[in-house]
């Protein structure tokens, strides 16, 4: 796949509201399925027909769309059809006919991986889901995420005792990321210090801030919880985290914490119990049995990865449930009552399976209606390190995952300098061998047309997170020599596209002032407040300019997405909304022009496209005086570019 | 997509006994799993690195892969990696890395569709299936349906009344396929009429009958049951039943049931009793309900796609679970204790799906938990007209499917004539236009990868059946004046495919002496037992010797699938096997000549590849003198080959 992907030409539908509608709807409403179909090169028609094929109990059923009324706009002819919703998830593709040569090319399936011209399953059918909604408000979050041990030390840290499984360091030590002491690192940030430097976030211009974990545990990251009733004192217990909740909310910040399922530390007061006396309900919340692989006796317990200080939960227990998330009564009721606005689920993709169990969707369904019935705007994102599509397809579990699959990882693959960076993106390597454009594309669209629009669009986009190197050292920008130019220009094309594909911008405290990292535990770097020298300014400026950006345009936090091209060193698409709609073009170095037709723009001439960006680097556009009816992308370099268009 | 593709330098791993010992593991057992990794043009190795990422609990974890020790035989090197089964469904893929431009091509994920260079999901992963096996014999069948109204009528036929609701027919009067009296017209075939065919089936090769159903109803499909617990009177009732399963074992052929679970006729004695009695356990075995949608007032219950005749069954009913198929006084058990060998399960896609309830998966694994427990060598095969694989994924549900979308649809739109045939193929669209053969193969491809192996092999290979056109109608050879040689030479590329990709053929009555209709009611023609003259006779020989090569070759029935080629008018592909393998060449027409180096074949030179087809056509194999590293093959016009290899 070496040469340039025409995109443009093919018909589009995608789930959100500019082609859905409602886009959220209730059982038995009646839904308005939208497919634009653009015109061939000659002004031929695209398709002479065009059905929806909607699976309803599980046999599809062929439903004709007709062109809808009104003038033909520029960019093609919109076909419609209504459809009942009679399922809670219905799949459902398009059927498109017309003559050999046109954009249906005689007879081709529309799907979220697009235009095919051959049978297909029905993994990448498109997912009505009229379960609740998501709330709405995270179509417009931008997240900042912090590790608490790592962000901000107040002064009060000072007075409080060091936890006694601790190793002290101060501030500006270097992080130690191998060896037994890793997980034993204690900078001593607090509540109080994220509190203190809350205005950063706000600066920044993001909504969301997301915790870490902040429950006692006997590590520096506190994934290995020893109760879920308490902050950790060492943060500043109860008091600091209520005094920032407040801190935040009285800026319009939410608050998302992070809660572990799958397992808890060995430590936990529930493991204790359950060990101390096998008659306690505590003894059913765990799997205490053999380990009969690897060939050595096991712990006793079942665990996470073989790691024995964290025994696995059993999901099967109803007074687990109870306690930790069914009910009102329960942790994840209880903490968002306090004032949280979400929980991020840690390890979801392991939560409730074990050999021959599967509970993981029930868990997901009950905590996320705990979450609704306790506030109705609680948002639920699971951690998933890989392929999070078959649990968000479900349709009422988790809201959204982290987009690592779909977002993450093929960014890196396009953007690597080509190190290797040895086995550190969750367990797989991190090599990166620079793939093409086409092919991250490709990837792109794999993952999430195998999720509902909804998830995606309630998905968190990562370049980095603090399970993996940070995103500027991924591309090449982790030498030790200073800031490289090389690194921070894949960067800032990484941090475009994070913030103009759909889905939730989660940016890890550092990146937007250039950190390094070579892997997850190196990236948890003490944010230098007493060393702005070290801040790469430039970084941060295009930081707040895209996140302003997103800011000002509906098209980019909540447009559906338009796959217009896609090259080696380039992909470009459109984020259509009813409102507004906006070009992207993200490069990652220098490319041949790009001529697009005017037409495919749904523009008439140069005054249609308008460019906004806030940080093209060496990327351009413009309507070339000998060819008025093309738009010419050109990129000398690493850039990206922002332009409104007409709506279609 | 209008080059041929190059398949034969990609690796090459399948869950086939091929590649994978054991492929049908108990749970905790250890799994070889084997990989074959060609070298490149020049000779180069095609990986330096093979993993395996393992899906556990929901977790991927990578494996490394070794070489297998011994000597390196011309088609590559066998990398093995060994993997104890933890779930009962492990997904699985391998990641190869090499240098640039070598078969792993720097980084690669080799999933069920073949080898991709950038991030996938897991949906085309492997899957290991740790549930109990198929039953080993459906590696061998072949199959052979009949409709029993229209095969065979015995003399006893006249003395039985006419059913009351019936249109009697004689045995050569035309088919009525539109109207009223389709489902009405009666020719009064009997399963005494079936007994005195079966050396037919005998002669053909074919070792599984299966019947479309022969219980008591109202139409002469019988899909609209009255009752489960006799045999139609009017087929010969029980007595005529037991006869010919006793002629049937007597010759070695199993004989297959047919079961509706999705509905039942609504002169069924469970909804006659649950309309006259709503206080009856049999009123929960339906939904009493107002339709909502579609504006007009319903029946009051909810029923097949909206035909009041055929109520849909409600699953949730534990009384009509244990009644139909929970338990050894089931249904289901007792007629496969009466000596029926299996269940085709009709509208299995369907069943136990209704708005917000989804037992499909529960229905599944409960009826095919009673045959196995009833027999063990119980096969299960369920029905859908469209995508099956995510009913075949869960590995404990029905044993494989009529595979519709991953053979029947996709081989139609490259053989078609280009004629429509209106929305024929299970309401949609039979246009067939004439789909390239690489799209045909990554159609197959897409189907198969997501389904275990074990599913696709224990599926059923149908050129058409009573629910669609005849196939030789489909490819343009259901014309009135007489045999068309093209229609047959069509007919013929189809049937290679038929018999020798993996899964089970599965012969509709009279496809084998060239019978054609226009639709799935046209096709349910009278067996012309009394107009011999009518029978293409070539076609009966080219059955005859497909159904007798499967038959001496291991390959082709139990062997793995390796695709090596595929062009707009051919594939090529390996079946291997530990004992033997054979290269199968099919095309639907003249192409260029085809050089594959030897060495892919495992071969050294000429004699190595032997030829063994049947009925080649117009297509030939050789090893030139000119190029003697080379097998080319050849087509002048239609036609197939298949030749013996080396194990490789």
């Amino acid at each position: 796949m070496s040469s340039p992907d025409v995109l443009w030409r093919d018909p589009h539908h995608d789930g959100s509201s500019w082609c859905t509608e409602p886009s959220n709807p209730d059982p038995g409403a009646t839904v308005r399925l939208r497919v634009l179909v653009p015109r061939g090169p000659d002004g031929e028609p695209g398709a002479t027909e065009v059905s929806a094929r909607v699976v309803r109990d599980g046999e599809p059923v062929l439903l004709a769309a007709t062109p809808e009324p009104g003038p033909e706009g520029p960019a093609g002819v919109w076909w419609a059809v209504d459809v009942v919703v009679h399922n809670p998830v219905t799949p459902y593709r398009f059927l498109l006919t017309g003559p050999p040569g046109s954009a249906a090319g005689g007879y081709a399936w529309l799907n979220g991986t697009g235009v095919h011209r051959r049978e297909v399953t029905d993994e990448a059918d498109f997912r009505l889901v009229a379960h609740p909604a998501v709330p709405d408000w995270v179509a417009d979050a931008v997240v900042y995420q912090v590790f608490p041990d790592r962000f901000g030390r107040s002064g009060a840290a000072d007075a409080r005792p060091v936890p006694e499984w601790a190793e002290p360091a101060d501030w500006d030590d270097p992080v130690v990321h191998e060896g037994p002491s890793t997980p034993l690192q204690f900078f001593g940030g607090d509540l109080p210090g994220v509190t203190e430097h809350l205005d950063h976030l706000v600066g920044l211009g993001a909504t969301v801030l997301y915790l870490t974990p902040f429950f006692p545990s006997r590590s520096n990251h506190r994934y290995d919880a020893t109760t879920f009733d308490v902050v950790d004192p060492a943060l500043g217990g109860d008091e600091a985290l209520v005094e920032l909740l407040d801190a935040a909310h009285a800026r319009g910040l939410r608050v998302v914490g992070d809660l572990t399922t799958n397992h808890t530390g060995d430590q936990h007061e529930w493991f204790r119990t359950a060990v101390a006396d096998p008659a306690s309900p505590e003894h059913g919340f765990y799997y205490f049995e053999d380990e009969d692989e690897g060939g050595g006796a096991g712990p006793g317990y079942a665990c996470w990865l073989g790691v024995t200080s964290l025994p696995k939960l059993d999901h099967a227990s109803v007074e687990l449930r109870r306690r930790f998330y069914d009910g009102p009564d329960s942790v994840v009721a209880r903490w968002l009552r306090l004032g949280l606005d979400g929980w991020r689920i840690d390890v979801a993709n392991m939560t409730g399976r074990h050999r021959d169990v599967d509970l993981n969707h029930e868990v997901a369904r009950t905590l996320v209606r705990t979450a609704r019935e306790t506030r109705p705007d609680a948002w639920v994102l699971a951690e998933h390190g890989h392929d999070a599509t078959r649990d968000l397809q479900v349709g009422d579990g988790w809201h959204g995952t982290m987009d690592y699959a779909g977002f993450t990882r093929p960014v890196w693959t396009w953007l690597s300098a080509g190190e290797s960076l040895g086995r550190t993106f969750f367990g797989q390597p991190a090599r990166n061998p620079s793939v093409p454009g086409q092919e991250v594309v490709a990837a792109l669209r794999e993952v999430h047309a195998a999720m509902p629009w909804r998830a995606q669009a309630a998905s968190t986009l990562h370049l980095d997170s603090h399970d993996i190197a940070r995103f500027r050292t991924a591309v090449g920008g982790g030498g030790s020599g200073g800031i490289s130019p090389a690194g921070r220009d894949r960067h800032l094309v990484g941090l475009a596209a994070q913030f103009s594909l759909p889905g939730v911008p989660s940016v890890f405290a550092g990146d937007e002032i250039g950190l390094t990292g070579r892997d997850g535990e190196h990236a948890r770097t003490p944010f230098p407040w007493d060393r702005p020298h070290c801040w790469d300014e430039e970084t941060l400026t295009a930081y707040r300019a895209w996140i302003a950006l997103r800011a000002a345009h509906p098209a980019l936090r909540r447009g559906g997405l338009r796959w217009i091209s896609s090259g080696p060193d380039w992909f470009t698409f459109v984020r259509g909304h009813r409102e507004e709609a906006v070009l992207v073009h993200v490069a990652r170095g220098s490319h041949e022009p790009l001529a697009l037709p005017l037409s495919v723009l749904g523009a008439t001439g140069a005054d249609d496209v308008v460019a906004v960006s806030p940080a093209p680097g060496q990327v351009s556009g413009s309507v070339p005086h000998d060819a008025p009816d093309s738009f010419v992308l050109r990129a000398g370099g690493p850039g990206s570019g922002v332009w409104r268009l007409p709506v279609s």
